[in-house]
């Protein structure tokens, strides 16, 4: 992909001169773009750690089933994702009409967050991602904020005070950005304690499956619960944009009619039918995984600059003496990597950064990278 | 793509046992999904008259430039979408922080719907395509019809006693499904009438540009006026899903703020810069509909039992004496063919089809599939 804009002269004005995007500090990890701007070369240089994305990714299968209907594009998607959600219901043990697949899970956050809205209130701990606040802005929902005890062991929430009768409470699990996770027991009493409870589960398959702590079994007893899930981190694909939603079908129903028929392309949908059944690369990865964050938790906790904590997740969130978005330009320029600040969650601020699990060798060069800086 | 879902068991329930999707009436044009498990054979076999989709596309060009992006999957699409913005300013000389690319152009109408319904009132001329009612009515808005005069010469819209003054209209300019064009003269009195003024250009790019009645170069003097554009239908990528948005930034900064960050895929965002480019095969796409068009519209007059309109678009509406829904059921059953009824257009109802201009030797399928049924 090419960040400096070559665009050949169509005749008339030359509106590359004018160019204001991409000079502002980007509030979403994974903006390549941005980072190849402020140095000055080119997006695929950059070895990134701001985005929490499997490094071994995407699996063959999905690379193949895309090429294969690369001659379908011709075609509208099929409106009911007829395909999809029948390999998705398989996988879940869920009818295929309590799920929705989605232009990434990000688009199914803007229709929760326009259902979170409808309550009198919605709860949200943070930090949270701050998507969370653009879908809840979005639709004028009242929010109350409660601070995350995540440097506390044992990880709980703190509901003191809550009354959750007309209320939404919308959770990630596991958290991003500190890769805390919540278990089920610790859950299950939301579920009749608020009005609607929305879980953002994007990073839960990173968890080998005996690990998991998914509401989604809950959904057939619980109207209240809406499931979010994405397939972009764990399969790699989030330039291609696809996540689902299981919940309801009074929920989902109700989204199908705010949104557009075809809201998911036809490339995603293959690449998720091939990667749901890939049982090899996801095996892979779980290993993968458990091994790599080990490697690179005890790598970070090796300089005495910074305090790695324990994430259940493929990132890890890291306190560092030094002003985090001072590190991200130094790494930047000196080695081409790229670490997401957390100026973005304000009760974290600039003494915090996040970092993706890669793989064994690209953690390596991180930690070369943070050597050289903290040993000059 | 397979439309009989071929799930192999996972374990536990078999829900394809249970499916209940794709039973009804599409209301859109284009689900060959549908019409496949009507008479159980492969979409693949089916000839698609019913959605109106440029058959010489996608361009070489298009699909060269999505397999050299495959490798971007793992990154997250560019948010300011930099490049495709400015291929799209360079080619409607407008900067490019007054266009929006969007998930089709079909997400871009549900955020213009949402606008709409901040009006007091939002006019609709009937026939209209079913997805303004979704937008519309997905955000409230209250919604005053006006019929379309599509049968009169000159066509002209009737205003007669609209007050604009805190009111909206939507307009489709080609019209779908007549086809019928309003000229730059007579959408102009509308942008000092209206206090909103969204027009809907999915199938203008079909006219050759000395022909198209585009308010584009209007956007920069009318801060109340909101261009939707589609690329998947001239450039045949429609199962990709890219479209565009021009307007007054204060829209469109807006409508970012009400979407997620990551809407249009990496893939659609190459195609559509590669596509744009492509001037052989805008010249070949001019060249074709106006030769395919009238060798169709011709071949559609011969029949004593249809009446086919004139048409500026890629399609075609057509009055029939017979139902259009038995016309529908013959021809897919007899010649695996598939045209458009009109019963989504309650104005229009049973007795009108709209078939797309396709290649002449597949219209020239269509004209015999129609003459077995009226020659029987």
């Amino acid at each position: 992909m090419n960040d400096i804009p070559q665009v050949p002269p169509l005749g008339g004005q030359d509106f590359s001169k004018k160019l204001k995007f991409g000079v502002k500090q980007p509030i979403h990890g994974g903006n390549l773009h941005w980072a190849a701007r402020q140095i000055g070369c080119h997006p695929s240089l950059i070895l990134d750690f701001s985005a929490s994305i499997n490094p071994l990714g995407p699996p063959d299968t999905a690379i193949a089933a895309i090429q294969e209907q690369l001659t379908a594009l011709t075609h509208y998607p099929d409106p009911d994702y007829t395909q999809l959600r029948l390999i998705l219901a398989q996988e879940h043990q869920i009818p295929p009409d309590w799920i929705l697949p989605g232009n990434g899970a990000a688009e199914l956050l803007t229709w929760a967050g326009r259902e979170l809205s409808q309550q009198d209130l919605t709860y949200l701990f943070v930090p949270a991602f701050s998507d969370y606040w653009r879908t809840l802005k979005a639709f004028g929902a009242k929010v109350e904020t409660r601070l995350l005890n995540w440097q506390n062991e044992p990880f709980c929430l703190n509901l003191e005070g809550v009354d959750g009768k007309n209320a939404g409470i919308l959770l990630n699990n596991p958290h991003n950005p500190t890769g805390k996770l919540l278990s089920c027991d610790q859950l299950l009493p939301l579920l009749d304690q608020f009005n609607l409870v929305v879980i953002d589960e994007a990073f839960m398959d990173f968890l080998p499956p005996n690990e998991q702590q998914s509401l989604i079994n809950k959904v057939l007893d619980y109207p209240n619960l809406i499931i979010l899930r994405s397939l972009t981190k764990f399969y790699s694909i989030p330039g291609l944009r696809l996540g689902y939603a299981i919940a309801n079908p009074s929920h989902l129903q109700q989204w199908q009619q705010w949104r557009d028929p075809w809201s998911v392309n036809v490339l995603a949908v293959a690449a998720g039918i091939a990667a749901l059944q890939d049982r090899a690369f996801q095996e892979k990865t779980w290993q993968w995984l458990i091994e790599a964050r080990q490697q690179l938790w005890v790598g970070l906790a090796t300089f005495s600059q910074l305090y790695p904590f324990s994430s259940s997740a493929n990132f890890l969130l890291v306190e560092t003496q030094q002003s985090s978005s001072q590190l991200q330009t130094l790494l930047l320029k000196q080695s081409h990597i790229l670490i997401r600040d957390c100026l973005s969650f304000p009760e974290l601020g600039d003494r915090y950064f996040r970092v993706a699990v890669r793989t064994q060798q690209e953690n390596q060069q991180l930690l070369e990278g943070l050597t050289m800086i903290f040993c000059n």
